[in-house]
């Protein structure tokens, strides 16, 4: 009888394939609140009554409710999601899971105050955290692990190109100091300052509150220009490049359940027909 | 002698291909008549003198009630566009398809005041309406039905990109709201406003308007900027590599058209299809 | 002894390949002129003591005689160019070549004036066909001739896509007009003024000059520039691939000639060793 | 003996692999220092107190000691490798190396005003070049490596793009010149003042310090605009295939090392190499 309503349970957290309703219903429930938690972190932002924000923590108590309601849930069937592992290992293994430490720090801020006393300022800071609870829809898409993917599959080449960006940085900054900051000593007042101007140049977003006015400045922004946007659009094509892999694969991989397949006789290569 | 006359129209106002010339100057009217009401909707935005303006409604009544006969004439040939269909189920049809709803909308302005009393600023906001007709040039050019075609091969992939893109823009805007509300209330007022900041930056556009002064939005910002860019690359990216294959697919189309033979791409072997 | 000479300097103007003293220093006396002539053309519009400006006009006069006589040995050894034709034809094929064109453009303004009678004003604006000189570098490169190349490959698909590009821009600055002008009446004055907020926006350049500053005029904005980001790198990556593909082009055909050919013994295909 | 501790000396400035230990902190002591006078050199573009600049003061001349003693030894060993050379020819070589030249020339300002009396300002101009110390950390990376490797493959590529960037800019600027320069005779003042518009427009930084304000100057600037960012875009493309094609080489060299068998990537046979 136990076992039967905790392997209910877990098909019903688990995500909804098929008709199951109590699940579909989970689901909705679980992504509206989400939904109505992105739209009160954003709504936080502004300068609201204080009905609007008593109607607003009321919420909050009801979210933190259901999503620790949830967390325990998902705690408890954990040995269900991991059959190999012992009761106490599935547990471990799931609780530093990536998406079980989202759902904690998500729900965290709320209870800390409760457990050590802490400075308000602090508190604030913290709430920050209850943004995590934006990648709780993670669960109901494939789009953070198509992009954690891709960041595994290109790991070496980003690090490798994102070094070159950085002494670029150090170099075009130090360079571009030693040549603004006798006439534009507010602006380029420090090297560290200068990277601002050195990233909005790189990365062609080119804000427009630093520039160098120098005629040397300028020719060392012209060359570092051209040189940086090059070096700039490797990562960027790597990171594209693998994005497009991985939706490819994913393609690939449906196309190849359900066609029937088309090779060429003679080498074996898959044709469009 | 009926069923010949609405065959004549019918053929007339079909785009021409060949040396119909009544056809071929059906088209250059209708074509005429879209450029000039173009540069009218183009005209109207500048302070012009009430002579103009005079001369304008003449060319606005003159337009309508062309693009209204052609509207009734392509209702009325419609069961010889759909010849599958009954009387009235293609006329329904045709109502419903994209450009008959393009061709009546941009009419509709016109005729609306007559039929139900309406407000006069409502009046000059359905007038935008008329730029509808800049799409009728749709029916001369494959350019607009290209470009649906890729939304359609692609609506997966830019969906799941998409949602990366939003995820990415409400984060950034909720966390440097926090940052750089304190220095700058004035511009980071709320997350919606800082969300045209976050726009700004990961498209590269970079208005200038808003942008970080404090050192954490600055290094926000920059981590922002390298991350997003890539992440925004990738719709683009999606949407070049759609444009390119659907022109590609179309130039194929022609070749395997006048070319009889099918080889393997990959091998160079000829295959029975 | 006549056609001997005519040869001898047919020789000397063509671009020198192998040992040709006299024709390799006649390239470098050209080439000369004209980056001095580049040069002349930004110095004049700095602020410029009169000494300096007589210099100048006295390397004017030297360049235009120089360049006339190579336009009169080139238009004489035509017919050696073309052998194929007769005289009189070969030498009216190459005044309206482009390089002829632009070799006559390019001096016709120091000639002009002592023909017709003209305006100063209108000669001063004749002068800036000068610049045309420049391209006269075209006979020393291949560079010009490339991108020539690429823009025939794709002329169908560039128009294409700069078809749709146009609309979008057109559809763009009649809705911000509509949107903006109530708040920024100096700013989106009119459809035309709007149209500079379109370009900047869809291209990511972003001077900053322009920008919506309301919410409506926002969230279009960034509907615009998703949506035209996309659309603006079609005719980009179309002119890229274009370019790549006309270098990777020269590059094959010298490779094949000098390359010793490495094939798969069972499909055909070539392979990097 | 001697030539016994030379051979060690030898192991251990190179760079570790495997499990020599004394290699390793060798490494780890160079890239420390490394990272250490990076940090300095941002530190020292701040307004610092006086005992902060002893302790870099002090930190600097360790770190010349170091590095000249790290230069001489490597010196020493230079005929162990390159032992195919003479005791001299081999030394000679190793000083013209890149790396060797980095060395010295990213020690030589502290010792030059020992050797010959210098003025104040060329020596502050000389430290610029402790910047090149940043570059040793080569030695422990192929990056910079990757980065020269894809210039060489892609020089004459890149070289006859750039060429066309250049005229590009030079035609730009000096049409701009003469649109905009008698509306704004303070931002467009000279052909080589617009070129500073051209380069932020053309690599679509856009800072928004200049920009046209005249119908004809913003009609050139949108031409320009869209001919020109599809111009640079060729530069860009090619370095980032470049790098790509490199980082992909490398790893085709490991794979094909790992893997003993050869096949034709076309049609998947077997070949005999």
């Amino acid at each position: 009888m136990y076992k039967k309503i905790k392997k209910r349970i877990f098909e019903i957290i688990e995500s909804a394939n098929g008709g199951d309703a109590a699940s579909k219903l989970f689901d909705i429930v679980i992504i509206s609140l989400i939904i109505l938690n992105v739209i009160m972190v954003i709504a936080e932002t502004f300068d609201i009554s204080q009905n609007l924000i008593s109607v607003m923590n009321f919420i909050e108590v009801i979210s933190v409710v259901i999503f620790t309601i949830e967390y325990a849930l998902r705690l408890w069937t954990a040995d269900l999601l991991y059959p190999q592992y012992s009761a106490v290992k599935s547990r471990i293994k799931y609780i530093f899971s990536f998406m079980a430490l989202i759902d904690l720090l998500s729900i965290l801020p709320f209870y800390l105050p409760f457990i050590i006393p802490m400075d308000l300022r602090v508190l604030r800071t913290l709430k920050i955290l209850r943004l995590f609870r934006v990648l709780k829809i993670n669960r109901y898409t494939n789009a953070l692990q198509t992009i954690a993917q891709v960041f595994k599959n290109k790991a070496s080449q980003l690090i490798l190109s994102m070094f070159v960006v950085l002494l670029l940085i150090i170099m075009a900054s130090v360079l571009m100091f030693n040549v603004e900051n006798a006439a534009q000593p507010d602006k380029f007042s420090n090297a560290l300052e200068t990277m601002w101007w050195a990233v909005a140049t790189l990365t062609t977003v080119g804000y427009g509150d630093v520039y160098p006015i120098t005629a040397a400045g300028k020719v060392l922004g012209t060359i570092i220009a051209f040189l940086g946007i090059g070096m700039v659009a490797v990562p960027t094509g790597i990171i594209t490049a693998g994005f497009s892999e991985v939706i490819q694969n994913d393609k690939q991989k449906i196309e190849t359940q359900n066609d029937e397949k088309h090779y060429c006789p003679y080498c074996g290569h898959k044709i469009d027909k």
